[in-house]
């Protein structure tokens, strides 16, 4: 089964978990897809200037893989800085954000799984 | 937590699955981050000419998103022409194969996770 980026579900999301700027997010493959993995398999884009407000995750955990740009990952309260090719887990139980702190797009695989039970 | 992309184990396939070239496997995530989700979570990228074999999956899904370059999935034997955004999913009891056949590395997240129960 082969489906077309431009049909792709986009979500645009201003000041998302209180952050700044709009951020969108591609969903590459539905939650029935994903034969009850997770409940989001996106691309995440992050404008010059922008973020995803710091939050938790409980019951499921998210990665992000960076594949464009670079910015800063609130990892469970500590600020680390991140380029193309980093990985980022957010345990259940923990909490993230991110900010674009470069010049270009911050752009990213997210992956939202349920934790281990 | 954060993990560096120079850090992440790398894998070089040649003539992979039977087909052309060598192809790079980088494991962004390993299996035990997954949580028992799935056994690979992973950037490929096929090089200019090069291909991975017809293969199939028995007891697990593949997915494909591609984020660079050009080619042809063989999807379940049917030639379909794929670009940057496009999504393939590859069903437990399915077949699949790739060849770039473009001008650039052919760059794609691939994960493989358990088909549902």
């Amino acid at each position: 089964m082969i489906t077309r980026g431009e049909t792709h579900h986009v979500d645009l999301n201003k000041n998302m978990r209180g952050g700044e700027g709009t951020i969108k997010i591609t969903h590459f493959m539905n939650k029935e897809d994903a034969e009850g993995h997770g409940r989001l398999f996106a691309k995440i884009e992050i404008p010059v200037g922008g973020s995803i407000g710091v939050h938790d995750h409980q019951g499921e955990f998210e990665t992000f893989y960076i594949i464009g740009g670079e910015g800063i990952i609130v990892d469970n309260g500590e600020e680390v800085k991140v380029n193309v090719g980093d990985f980022h887990k957010c345990a259940s139980g923990s909490s993230h954000g991110v900010i674009n702190t470069g010049s270009e797009p911050l752009v990213m695989i997210a992956l939202i799984m349920s934790a281990q039970a």
